[in-house]
């Protein structure tokens, strides 16, 4: 591996401790690598020294050294390592690597956000690496010479099997291994559906309104399909919407409604699926972080009801990390072979040490233990930012709190979203508002906060500069 | 890893030792597993008797059983696995886990062909586990944990580095990291830029005439443009054609024309380069199969020539295995964003933990090691080939035989390509003639015999037959 391994060693930090009204400590050394960083004098991967070795050579407190290290981290500057040691993060000359997440918040021109509540992004650090690492020893060990070669469209047995018992145990679907499609995250499995979709007649996709303007919406015009959105209410999608609109497939996020938060009720799911089968349409379910449920049981996908009728997508990029770029569908019998050459056609297949490597990280159980080690985390962020909104912004109504990565905030109707987006930026805050989802322009103005990657401090520090940033709209 | 580990410590061999006219040991041991396997009782991943225990259990030589079992991996009913052990290959049932093979060969209906010269197998079986397992630890020892986050569409910026100084040591190209773009392959890098391109308006796409039928041309079709066929010589594409073609782009095998083998000469790159100029067209160089080359040094990618005119194609599905699904593409500054939008859009870029690994391995040596263990086994296949064809079927002219994993073989033109090909499928080979990838279907009848994945006695066997078949056709 090529990294640039220069250290910190020659780090220059100047403080400024006489002053009465000097910034504190901490603040003055993280302004100063940040500085660093940004002048290209601290290159992507140079590693920084220990807090302790920083902390004896500026005479201060480990804590301030540490609490600076923190900061930065947040801000995406650094990242914090395994074994405790702590890298640059960023590209030279400033861009942001994951600069091109799906639904990654906007940041403000030219500089870096201090606290970045764009969603979509996932705590990498977490990713484990020794878990996944045994598992791709065992695949080595264990696997035949012909799993290598091309295979078909679905992807890798072992990976079908292994998702199969995983999602009929755990999110109550119907799966069949021989039904089960391995791609490269929901994106593409979108995409794949409504090439599939588009070549049989289909002419009306119908999505939730709001929901993510980057996979489904644009895939299907590009198709040459009308796109129609469907209100959305506290429990998800409006049915009756939908039963006139005339689709011949829905998009939705029953578990979770992106980005509003409503779990779709029983006798709403039942509804759907009588309107898929008295119509013959598809139902597109998207079950993009249902795994992450705090305060209650999770709410099975509605495949398992009607899986001639549903398409469940999933995928571990909320899970574990992006990068590895693997997604899986369970498919209704009759579109499996056209999915599957779909497949094929777009790039011969997902990678197959992954797609083996993930079967038997399933399989060991590991990909439960990763999940029940990461709820609480992201549980903790979750409750740090519901208790801040709440000290700080008690005027902001969250919902949809229960699951996931991300929560909204409706702002009361005194307050333009647009006004509220743009002073945060200018307070260092990054996030976006719900408006850029809908498809029809009409409805309350909120908030989205993206929270798997921030500490409980930046999430607390970050409610605070937005509470500044509202105060500057009401002032203006 | 679930697999099947039943051994096969009961398997049934009836051997006829007594009548003088009785099959050869070996052929009577193959044929009874063969028969086991087709018949189910020996399940795909179940492990076989060492050799030296099953010729004991039988009172034959292990010589005998060594030589059963190395017809049956060439057949490819079984598998020979790192330690000396040997597995089931098949799928329970007798299909074909490679079905999809982007140019197998098709086989005759319900029985396995027992030589099979399909292009497009590799030797999967060559795949240097260790090597890659090694890189992979030393991936997860040392990469920061954000390359594990959404990356932007070009891929990891590692393993540019790692392609550039390769390429250019290896191919001759003029490579720039900041232009590289990592695909899942020639099949989707072609489909991006054939996305890109018919958006930038270009109409009309030029292919060689014979080329694959299963990429560029039904992706260029698919997307609205028109597709000519440019007639290929034996030095390549016939370039006064190209001048005539009125294209906006042409697919190439320089180094190594798909399937006739032609290389293009010096004079007619530099003529392909100023039409690109001239026109402002672009040039796509396949560079598939150019690092297994036998006879005298290896041609540049025509890349080098004019990186502002070309994009360089290559991939790891030949020259490792298709299962990595890794491709590169180094394209031209003003493409390039377009190019890595387009792959952001179909699935958000290829798996990351792959494209690291990959990197290390480039940059520890390791590929180049592979390969230079590779090209001899390649060379004793291709010449065993040569050898069996000049012995059996002189009749027969092969050409583009300096490089590659296959070679065509010109019929005389009293002899029908289809009859051969059918004639020889009755005789157990399964290969392909040139008319299936002519545009225009006037030409020469030829045969093309992929003989990556057989060993010699199998070429040489599967030689025999197609010599009989062919003498079937001369006689009816």
């Amino acid at each position: 591996m090529r990294t640039n391994s220069s250290t910190a060693e020659d780090l220059l930090i100047e403080l400024d401790r006489n002053r009465t009204r000097a910034e504190p400590l901490h603040r003055q050394v993280a302004a100063s690598i940040r500085e660093s960083v940004r002048a290209g004098r601290l290159r992507h991967g140079a590693s920084l020294p220990p807090t302790r070795t920083l902390a004896a050579g500026l005479g201060v407190s480990r804590g301030v050294v540490v609490e600076a290290y923190q900061q930065l981290v947040a801000e995406g500057y650094l990242t914090s390592r395994a074994g405790g040691y702590t890298q640059v993060a960023l590209e030279p000359g400033g861009a942001r690597v994951a600069a091109a997440a799906p639904a990654a918040g906007p940041g403000t021109q030219g500089v870096a956000p201090a606290v970045d509540f764009g969603y979509g992004h996932t705590d990498v650090s977490t990713f484990p690496r020794a878990a996944w690492l045994r598992s791709v020893r065992t695949v080595f060990a264990a696997t035949p010479d012909d799993r290598f070669a091309y295979l078909d469209g679905r992807g890798v047995p072992e990976l079908h099997q292994a998702l199969a018992d995983y999602l009929n145990r755990v999110r109550g679907t119907s799966a069949d291994p021989r039904h089960t499609v391995i791609c490269s995250g929901f994106g593409q499995g979108v995409s794949l559906l409504i090439q599939v979709l588009a070549a049989r007649g289909a002419r009306r996709l119908a999505v939730e309104d709001p929901s993510p303007d980057d996979d489904a919406r644009p895939l299907a015009a590009a198709a040459g399909m009308d796109v129609v959105g469907i209100p959305v209410g506290p429990d998800g999608i409006l049915v009756g919407e939908l039963e006139k609109a005339d689709a011949d497939a829905v998009v939705l996020t029953p578990s979770h409604q992106w980005p509003t938060g409503g779990v779709l009720s029983a006798a709403a799911r039942a509804r759907v699926i009588r309107w898929a089968k008295r119509r013959g349409a598809l139902v597109i379910e998207d079950d993009y972080d249902a795994e992450y449920r705090y305060d209650r049981a999770p709410v099975g996908a509605i495949q398992g009801l009607a899986p001639g009728h549903v398409v469940y997508c999933g995928t571990a990029s909320k899970t574990l990390v992006p990068g590895l770029r693997l997604g899986w569908m369970l498919v209704p019998p009759h579109l499996v072979d056209d999915v599957a050459q779909a497949k094929l056609l777009a790039d011969r297949g997902s990678a197959v040490i992954d797609q083996l490597t993930f079967a038997d990280f399933l399989a060991r159980g590991e990909f439960d233990r990763h999940l029940r080690r990461m709820r609480p985390v992201y549980r903790r962020r979750r409750d740090a930012l519901l208790a801040a909104l709440d000290a700080r912004l008690p005027e902001l109504t969250p919902t949809g709190v229960a699951a996931g990565q991300h929560v909204v905030a409706w702002l009361p109707p005194d307050l333009d979203e647009a006004a509220v987006v743009a002073a945060a930026a200018r307070r260092g805050v990054a996030l976006r508002g719900v408006a850029r989802y809908r498809l029809d322009p009409a409805g309350p103005g909120g908030l989205i906060f993206g929270y798997a990657t921030l500490s409980e401090r930046a999430i607390t520090g970050g409610i605070a500069r937005l509470s500044r940033a509202i105060g500057d709209v009401r002032a203006s």
